[in-house]
Formats: structure tokens, sequence, C-alpha cells
């Protein structure tokens, strides 16, 4: 059997939503307490990324016990900082007094990673950026967004901070839009404690080759954690993993294993119309057969087909092992 | 001075709004009153189309009240057929029981275009379509979308229906996505009193030319309204008209114009980090000033240029007057 | 054993290709003989689309003869009409006299279908189309374009002719962009012997389902012919079948198999960097399995899946089959 | 009178084309003579960037009398390091003996820099990249890319060389895609003679805003030519500029400006369908209307709209100018 890797998603998976449309919501609220309840009913899921703050009324201490009750672990921490006070941006807010609180907010978060014993804490800065053309400074952007991240990262030496880039939404387009500018950002930063979140489907609608994203920040030593799940590389559909882009994945994780990266296998999805825990199960279902395909690939054959840059050749490797990950499941 | 066409916008735009990242909104909620009231401080502001179901409280007596005391008239409504009871679709929600209901609400909708006067119901099925890959039976969904559209017409044959088309959002793809499937639907329904609504972001961000489209339109006879906004090509940016794409939206325009097509030019926009009434005044101060263009553009040459498919001629004649259309604004 | 469909391809598959970087070809000329010659090479091959003209001082009885000799059949031929004389367009060009010499051109390319018993005339008009706004008149090409076929379709009503549709290239903007617009141009024709013929990565990269299309085609008593390939979404990159998007190109031959649709598999692919034959032999290899997965799919459980709109459930059944195709090749 | 800066283009821009299905060309073939004597027939144009080799039989000593001739300096050299030879990559060749050939062959093109007394060896390795999933080891890419680079600039530390970034094409994907990543491969390379060449167009359709990676650059210290044209976001269209997205192409100039970036404006058009020195004439007379607008622009209340981050009011500001800009011309 494949040594399979530890499987956890994203708290959120298991919440509802709304958008500019649906403003009832795809279902009834779901409370942070019933979201990990339903993260508990994931088959083999071990993990999970926490939002904060949590559902109304919900405390810390209940947090930590319904992880307990359900066989769960926070790895990370996803403070909401593209709520209406900053839709204007976060970091890169024009007004000093919000982006004094937003440290003061992310502090507060970064508390609860440590709280939650979590790895890191994830910082999405969804309304960081612009709309129009001729809307900001673009040299202002690049300190404020730079030098603020800095300052957090001082502020939080003892605790890991990953930077989620996405190109746009809800933002039109978004200030860390990219593997490398948030690499070249977080070199100019000059601190150790801040790393990359990538997550496959924000790579892939950006126009890069995920795969090739997770070796850049790999070989740069930014690699700190992932998330996958798919799109029709158009926008950040959120769909489940697998369902339109298997052999993109599958590099994905290939790249992975050949350069020894071992860490959790995350889910970034919003079942918008389905049941979560489903979507959850398929996922994983799917995750565990690519996990199998890759205990089977030739990877000798496929290097010495990439050496020569043999695309049919690397490709026949790949589907002979790719399309046959379900047998015998 | 030029002799201005009316204008008009979707009522929503002085709504605010919420996304699925910013759930608290965008801004504090606005009533239907108080969007007429906004909508009545626009420049130049004539006609708004009215979503329906009103916000909670409000009456038809109220808003044809306010209507008339902020100088504005309802040119269309569009029921909001895109919350979470037809999160599935609404002519095509698998259920048909939903799909009865559907029927029930878009009758009582017609009776709010009679009881407002208004010239068209608007019929935008944003959840009718797919999201992945075999999930739907696409000879079906063609089935329910054109026989629920016939029927809702044919029971309603007093007032005139328009479909708006667009690619995808807030389903992953829409079944009503193109000017052309649009008219292909409606020939195959065998009534008279069902057009095209087209949106100038969503034909551009479908690929198409809104120009292209609209002379296909009208020359099916089905070009009954339409609506104009900006996008980064993208996706539906609903961001305010002319602010990235000024030529097409000019193209457009010059289209409607020889084709001698008089009707509203109408806002479809999302202001979501800006002030509602400035948006508004700053996308009719630009439709103006394309009028002004319109009327100093020298048709006679364009055309002899465009019969050449000359199209450095082309541009230097519009250049010369779209450039220079705020001049003695 | 799996009863699988003739496959076929066109021969342009097997020829060398420049583009507007790499002018002096990426491989050296290859013979319309010598591409029939390759053709024959590859495993499972059963028919070709045949380019017309042929390569320099080929004849038509060459071509039969090597057809013969390497056990092909002709299944279409597809005249070149996007060379430099028709750069502004073919049926749509602006001078008459060009409108003149394609029809010329076409009627003896029918003559070619006939002698060669082929089963239909391909047009595909890649220049007919714009690249500028305000470049034309859309009006006028929408009569050029469907009167031009009309007037090719009566004049040869013995043949059959089938449109190719694509989004675009090399025109900046192609007429026949999709799969709607060229059913709603057929049916104002007015004649019964003009179909389409739709190419898969088309489809895929103008935003449309090509299951959707293809189902809304057949529908229409329209699909007459079909191409696969693969793409990535943003341009028409005419890979290799099945890897980028091997669930789309599965649920489009789900969607021709459950209307009973039954024709070539055909390719129309232009590996630029690889060896041809190599590249058909893999993409004829991953059809194989795919018709195998379909032998083995559970089309009522699926179909009762669709008839929920339940994702998740149908791509468990899809996923079962689909990655388990190559087992037991 | 506005005071102009200096007007360059590729000399390419005075070619003729072809592409995959034009195959006999766009119009007939153009000698590096003939570029130039058109080129010098544009108004206003002062410098291009010439391709190396020469067309077939033209030498250095014709190349340096021609330039002469019609009153042009050679602002860079482009090496045609795309052509068959390096189809599978220049710098990432998987071949070390096509590698090797490569060097030397720029630094023969670095000697016809030194030659033409120009200011800079444009490098665009277009064919560095890959086509499909799984054909390279991305680790290997990046130090070949970069390693190369590093080899070339130390060779030839006298003289300037500028990376010119593209998203894909000819390549599926190309390794240089993006600003931030060619800043980030730069930086690693540690050696002060490589900078960066952006081309408005491949900014706009990779997703950048090419006025934001302008700043980036300018901040980096490695903006050292630039390039507009236009196109319509999904491929590299090389259109006249101005005629798609004048409002983002004034945004470019007014950051150079502001930055206080004083170089060539210079166009890099593929015209192939229309009279090259006619498109470049129109291009420039857009220019120069662009420039009369930056000197009429309100640059204080611009930045002051832009530090409240006023989308509005900066739109108005700028409308204001821009499409007045062709007026008294």
């Amino acid at each position: 059997m494949s040594n399979y890797p530890k499987f956890g998603a994203g708290l959120w998976h298991f919440a509802s939503y709304v958008d500019r449309y649906a403003t009832d919501g795809y279902a009834p609220p779901v409370t942070t307490l019933e979201q990990i309840a339903r993260a508990g009913r994931v088959d083999d899921l071990s993990v999970v990324d926490v939002p904060y703050p949590f559902t109304e009324g919900v405390t810390i201490d209940q947090v930590k016990a319904a992880l307990v009750e359900h066989g769960l672990e926070a790895i990370g921490v996803t403070p909401e900082i593209y709520l209406r006070k900053f839709s204007k941006g976060a970091f890169t807010h024009p007004d000093p007094a919000v982006r004094a609180e937003l440290l003061e907010f992310l502090n507060e978060a970064a508390d609860v990673v440590r709280a939650l014993g979590a790895q890191y804490l994830k910082v999405w800065p969804g309304q960081d950026g612009w709309d129009y053309p001729f809307q900001v400074d673009h040299r202002q952007q690049w300190r404020l967004a730079v030098d603020g991240m800095r300052e957090l990262a001082q502020a939080n030496s003892d605790i890991k901070i990953v930077i989620e880039y996405k190109p746009r939404e809800p933002r039109g387009k978004m200030f860390w839009d990219s593997a490398a500018k948030t690499a070249l950002g977080i070199k100019e930063m000059g601190v150790d404690n801040v790393g990359v979140l990538l997550d496959f489907g924000h790579a892939l609608y950006g126009g890069e080759s995920p795969s090739a994203s997770a070796q850049l920040l790999i070989d740069q030593g930014l690699l700190w954690g992932m998330d996958v799940n798919d799109n029709l590389r158009g926008w950040d559909d959120d769909l489940v993993v697998g369902t339109v882009h298997p052999v993109e994945v599958f590099e994905f994780f290939y790249t992975l294993k050949v350069n020894g990266w071992e860490g959790v296998w995350q889910l970034d999805q919003f079942p918008f119309r389905e049941d979560t825990v489903e979507a959850a199960n398929l996922s994983i279902r799917f995750l565990k057969a690519l996990h199998r395909a890759l205990d089977e690939l030739d990877v000798e054959a496929l290097r010495a087909a990439q050496l020569r840059q043999d695309a049919m050749g690397a490709q026949r490797i790949v589907q002979d092992v790719l399309f046959s990950c379900m047998r015998g499941e």
C-alpha cells in the first residue's frame, strides 16, 4: 500500500458561500465548530487551515476542543484581511490608520497560531492591488506591501508566515500575483520567516506551470505550503482537484516528490453547490490514486526523456501510470 | 449641442455589494428606495432597470412614488433568479418543482413590469449552466432552457422579454453564453416577444466584438436593449465604461448609430469600492463625449475605408474624433 | 476487445511547419506523397484529410496511388484558402475579383473531392474576419460570408461541405468563430449540403464546452465531422490529444457515443518539434484507451447523476474508468 | 510644441511575414536594406533595432551605409535565436553542442552591436521553455537559462544586454515570461550588464499592468529599453499602438515620465496585412498626441487622487487630457 502523506483542507471548504449574485448564500451559514465537525467526517483528513476570526461567539478553547474531538490539527491560521474594512487594501490601504489596525489584527492572528500550535500564519492579501488604470502609485504599493510584511515578520519572528499569491479576485489585480514576484518581494524583506504557500489553481490561471513555480520556489527555499484544486484556467474556480487538469496536478506532485518535499497535501476548494464532505472525499480519493501512480512512475525513464525534451516519450511514461491509477483501488 | 440619447442604469449600480470574500459587504446595505434616490442624484440619468424583489418591506407603490419623485422611469425589471433557490439553475434546475416556482415568480415579475409601465422583463439566468465536465446532459439543458423561456413568453405575450447573455459567473459556464447561441435559441422558440439585451462587457470578455454582435442581433431583429461597462477581457468586472476599452465601446455606439438604433444608453456597473453616484456621473460624462464624437465622425470616409478593409485609414478617422471628444466639453 | 472506430488525421500532421519566428521551418519541407507515406507508418490510421493544392509537382493520380499503396482513404479535402492571396479574407475579401477567384478555386477543390472519393470538402476560412476595431462593416461581412458559402454549396450540390469554425488565428478574429454562429449562418443559407466540422481544440479555447457544442450541432443535424487535439485554453496549440485535457475530451467522445454518432475519430495536431509519426501513435494509443473506457462506463448511473446535476457522483463514475483505461492495454 | 522623444522601431516592422497558414508570406520578401529604406520613409523615426543575421548577401558595411543614408541609427541588435536550429531552445537546448553554437553566434551578434555603435544586444529567447506537461526538468531549465546568460554577459562585459520577456509564442510557454521572473533571474546572475527590455504588449497579455511592471523594473534598476504595440490581451498580436488600449499605454508612458525615464519610444509591431510605413506613421502620430497629453496632465492632482486610491478622480483627470490629445494637432 502506498505510504500516503497527510491530507488537509482549508476549513472554509466546509462552510457555505455567498457571491455577488446569490447574496442569500448557497447554503445556510455554518459555524466554525460545525465546519470542524464536517471536516472530521471526511475520510483521511488530518489537518485544517483555520480562518480567523471564528464565526460569531466561538472561542479559541472551543476550537481547540473541537479539533481534538474530531482528530484534527491546525496546520495554519488564515486571518480574514479582505473584509469591508480592508476593501481598498490591507497592507496597501491608503489610510495609515487602517494599516495600523491591520498589523494589530495580524498580531492577534499570530497569537492564534501560537495557541493552536499551528505551523504558519497564512497571509493572503486579496484586496491589495488595484482595479483601474491610473488608480495607484505602483512604487508606493510595492513599498507598503513589502515594508508591511517585513514589519509583521519582525514582530513575530518566532512563527512562520506564508504569503499566498493569486493573480486577481477580489481585487481587479492583486499585488502578490505570481511566484516570481512574491519571491522577489520576500528577498527584499531580508527576513527568514516569510515564505510562500503555492495554490495550484492560482498558478494555473495565472498562466504559470504550477510545477515550474513549485520548482522555482523550492530552489529559492521558499515553498513552505501548498493547496490544490482545479479551474478552467480563466478564473479561480476552486473546483475539485483533478476534475479538469489531472495531468498538470500530477506533474505538480511529481515535482514535489523528486525534490523530497514532504508536507501536507492540502485542499483549497469552494464547493458552492456540492456536498462539502463528499467533495473532499472525492478529492482525497483522487489524490491517493495520484500517490499510487507516483509509486509506479518510472522516474529514471522520465528524467531521461526530459533531458532530451522528449515530450512524447515523457507523456507515454506518464499516461501509463496516470490512466491506471484507479485500478485496484 | 449634441442631441443626447436618454441615459439609464441598472438600479443595482447604486446598491452595495458582497462577494465570496468581503462577506460583510463593501458598504452597508442600501434599500431600493435609497437606490432610487441615489439614481436621482446622478446628472442626466432618466431611466433605471429595477431588480425584483425590492429590498425588504418596500412596496411597489413606494417604488412608483420614488421614481416619480426623483424624475425617473423604469425601463425594465430584473427578477433575481440567481438566489439560493435557483443555485443549480432557474429554467434548467433539475427539480421540476423549482422550475414551477420559477415560472410563478417570473409571472409575478411580469406583473411588476406592467405595474411600473416598463418596456421589458429582463431575464438573466446566471445560474443556468454547469460547473464540471460531465455534470449535465446538454440536450436536456437546451430543451429546458428553450422550452421554459417559450412558456414564459407565451404566458406573457403582452410584454417584451429580453435575455441577457453572459459567458459565465456565477455559474462556471452559463447556458445563454453568446449572441449567436441566444439568437439560435430564440428562433427555435417561435415566439415574437423574446429578444436580446446585449451587455457590452459580456460580449467583450466572451471574445466577441461587441460591435459585430450588435450588428448580428440587429440583423436578426433581436437587439432590444443594451448595457455598457468595461472589464479586463477576462471577467465581468463591470468597471466604469471607457476606462479600459474606449475604442471598442465607441465602435459599439457607432454601430448602433449607423443602424438607426434608438434606445437608452444604459449602464451596468458594479462600483464595489467607489462612490456610486460619482461613478455614474463619470460614465455619463464619457458617454456624452462619445456622442459628440459620433456627431463629428466622418461616416462616409469611414465606410469607404471599411469597404477596403483599410484598418489604418479607419483608425485615423476614428482617432481624430475620439481623442478630441473631451475638448470644449 | 473494444470495437474501435476508424482513426484519421489531417495530412498536415505529417508535414513540417513554419511560423512567424522560425521562418526557416521546424523541419525540412515534406511533399504530399511523403506525408502520405508517413501517415501510412502510423499504427491504426485509416483515413486522411488532404490539403489542396498538393506540394509542387504532385498530381492527383500520384496522390490516389500513394493512398492506395499506404492503405489510406481520403475522408476530406482542405483547400488552402488562407495563403497570401486571401490574407484579407476569402469569402469576405474586399475585392470582388478575389472572391471570384476563390469560388473558382473551391470548385476545383470540389473536383478533387470527387476524384478522391472523399466524404466532404472542408472549408476553413481562417482569414475571414478582422484585426482592428472599426476595420470592417459587420453587416457586409455576414452577407459576404453567408452568401458566398451558399453559392459554393449550390454549385456543388452533389458533395457535402463542412465549415470548420475557430475563434481566431491567423485572422485576429475569425468570422466563423463558434458552433452557434456557424449553425445560425448555415440555417440562413437554406441549403442542405453544408454542415460543421467541430475541432475540439477550437471549441475549448473559444470558451465552449466541446461536448455541449457537439450536442448542439447534433441536435441541429449539423455535426458532420470532427477533429481532436489539445491546447492550453488560450490558443489553438494543436497539441497531442489528451496531454492536457483528458477529461473534457472523454466527455466529448461520450457525447458522440450516446448520440449514436458514428464517424472517424480524427486528429488535427501540429507536432512542431516532435516526430510526427510518434505523435500520431501516442494520440491513437490514448484514443483507443478512451474507447475502452467508454465500453466500461456505467452510462445509466452517469445519466442518473446528470439528471440530479450531481457533479461529484458523475465525476466518481467517470474517474473509475478514465483513470483505469491504460490497464491491460 | 511638445518636446518629443526619439521614436524608434524594430526593423522587422518593415519586413514581410509568414505564419503557419500563409506559408507563402503576407507579402514578398523584403531585404534588410529595403527595410531600412522603408524605415527612412517614416516621419519622425530616428532609430531602429536591427535583426541579425541580415537577409542573404547583405553586409554590415551596407547596413551602416544604409542607416546613414536614411538618417537612422541602430539602437540595438536582435539575434535570431529562434530559427530551426534553436527550436527546442537556445540557452536551454538539450544538446550542449547547440548551446555552444548559440554562444558563438551571440558573441558574433555582440560584434555587430559594436560595429553599429548600438546601445544593446537584445536577447529574446522565444524558443526557451516548454510545450507539454512533464516535458522538461524545470530546475535544469533555470540553471541553463541563468548560467548561459551570465556566461554571455561576462564574455561581453563592454556591452549591455537586455532580455525581452514574453509569456509564450513560439514556444508553448516561454522561460522568461514575466517582469518579476526576469528580474529574479538577473539578480541571480550577479552581473551588471544585463537588464530588461519591456514590451508593452507582452506585459499586457501576460496579465501584468505594463505600468506596474515598468515601475518594478525601474525600481530594480533594470528598465533599459522598451517597445510598444497593442493586442487583444490574449495573444501577442503586435497591433498598432493605441488602437485597442490607449488608456493603459498612456499610463505606461506616464509612469516612465514621472520616473524621469528618458529613452527611445519604440515600436514592435507586425503589420501583417497593412502598409508598414503607414502603420508606423499612424503609431507615431498617436505617440506624439500622448506626449502632448502628458504635457497637459495635472500630475499633482493625479498623484493626490492616487494617494487616496480615488479611481474615479484619477480617471477624470486622465480623460480630460487623453480624449483631447488630437485637438490642434
